[in-house]
């Protein structure tokens, strides 16, 4: 058997071993996920973002529990910030997931972000497709929404949660950095504590269109409700295309990027660093030349 | 008289102008740069990344007045974030620049992050070129440290300033994300706040070549000596090099990203979204594409 077979015969070593393949971006992943893409496109894909402390993990554990509960498999892929100051307790978050450790329903990948050339969202894709093949019924994307890059790999899902508790004034500085393109549900998480109303005004004054959940996850309360708004969704009809333009956008940009030569990228860093010669010429150079070495 | 010899004749005027083409990846911008290059090399680039919070803005309102006032003329780049979540009180961390608004020794220019082809690192290596030529002794380059992006423009300044907080156990985590790879400089702001020597000790214990400096610059204290300090940090020889390195694969990233032609990728999009297509072959098509057309 290949180990695409395998992966669609539901063997959890194969799967860890795809995912292993894709996140260090072995030529070999690609032919894989080819093999695997006609099988692909069944999943829910969920993007699950917010700020620090909104509670992200707690709630992608218990729709985890909920979904499971309802008999689906779930996978859940958590891009794990670079930055120290993106994340709260992010060893304490993957506790909370450590009860579905036993559960051969549900698949759980943390991704490392640091010094990945060509970011991380390549890598993100295609381990969800990955987890689809594998007839996963959901696959969750949870990143904390702090940096460009992680929330454009939020907004890149099916349908994109963004996760706000009350009292930080989130939905002021929502509206001011665009966050309304990016949200397709509102979940007002930690939704006990003072605050909870006000920023649902907030957010239905400056987004009424985005339906607006409400949960307190570590108490299991609302969660059901938010499962079943996220399973409604429907997404307008040019969504997808939208989507995978940027998906292909950053897959291609990623190709691009190997043909860059290290070495001789080395070299020429030396010489501008030395002043011998002026960062745009070179680049201008660099850009001749890897036309002509790849071209005709 | 050009653009670039009145940017130097210290012209305002000019010197906004350009920044505009530069932020917005005019062509005319890279003439203009490689203009400029013989007459760069001179200023002081300093970046500063911390978590939200931490009082950068402050702080880089603080270095700014006391730089003045030794006679240095200083530009100031702010990578806004694009999240909402990254930064507090974004509008009051300007306002606080704000008198330094009449000073002609003082340029500063705000980036905005949403949307960016090809990440925001070019234009800001670009900026601080420009104000480097325009004979601004001093360019800072303030980001929020949240994001991969984020964390890795301030870590291609000449020194890196990471600015930390008591009482938000920064120490540990900046330990967990690598983030002594970015630190030549370790700043904790906010020093009369509770926790303040056991974060010293912390980081001392996790990066014991690192120097520290201690601030408080709501009151100016300590300000000072971290100027000096700033001064003073002399790199390693290869340093410039694997900065160079770095912004040279920025800037041809940038470049390669505008072969990628628009509207075939949405039609290619359409394609994989009716699942006529699937992605891989999409973009290894592309990707023989953009060789060909280019290449020869």
């Amino acid at each position: 058997m290949t180990l695409a077979e395998r992966v669609r015969g539901g063997e959890i070593g194969a799967l860890a071993r795809a995912a292993t393949l894709i996140e260090n971006r072995k030529p070999e992943a690609a032919a894989l996920l080819r093999e695997l893409w006609p099988h692909t496109g069944r999943a829910l894909a969920v993007g699950i973002t917010g700020p620090p402390g909104a509670g992200k993990s707690t709630l992608v554990s218990e729709l985890t529990a909920q979904w499971r509960a309802r008999g689906k498999r779930v996978a859940v892929i958590a891009v794990d910030p670079s930055s120290p100051f993106s994340g709260g307790a992010v060893l304490g978050d993957r506790i909370r997931m450590m009860r579905h450790a036993e559960d051969g329903g549900v698949f759980m990948r943390s991704m490392a972000t640091r010094g990945r050339l060509g970011g991380l969202a390549p890598a993100t894709f295609d381990l969800a497709l990955l987890c689809d093949a594998a007839a996963f019924d959901v696959v969750m994307v949870e990143t904390v929404g702090v940096g460009q890059a992680e929330v454009d790999i939020a907004r890149l899902a099916g349908v994109t949660v963004v996760v706000l508790v009350p009292g930080m004034g989130d939905g002021i500085q929502a509206s001011k950095a665009g966050i309304l393109e990016v949200a397709d549900l509102f979940c007002i998480n930690k939704n006990d504590r003072p605050g909870a109303d006000d920023l649902a005004r907030e957010l239905h004054a400056e987004a009424p269109e985005v339906p607006l959940l409400r949960t307190t996850a570590s108490e299991g309360l609302g969660v059901g409700e938010l499962l079943e708004a996220v399973e409604a969704w429907t997404p307008r009809q040019d969504r997808a295309a939208r989507q995978w333009t940027g998906r292909l956008r950053e897959l291609l940009m990623e190709r691009l990027a190997t043909r860059i030569p290290d070495v001789a990228l080395e070299k020429a860093a030396e010489r501008v660093a030395r002043r011998e010669a002026d960062p745009y010429s070179v680049v201008e150079e660099f850009d001749r030349k890897i036309r002509m070495e790849t071209g005709g």
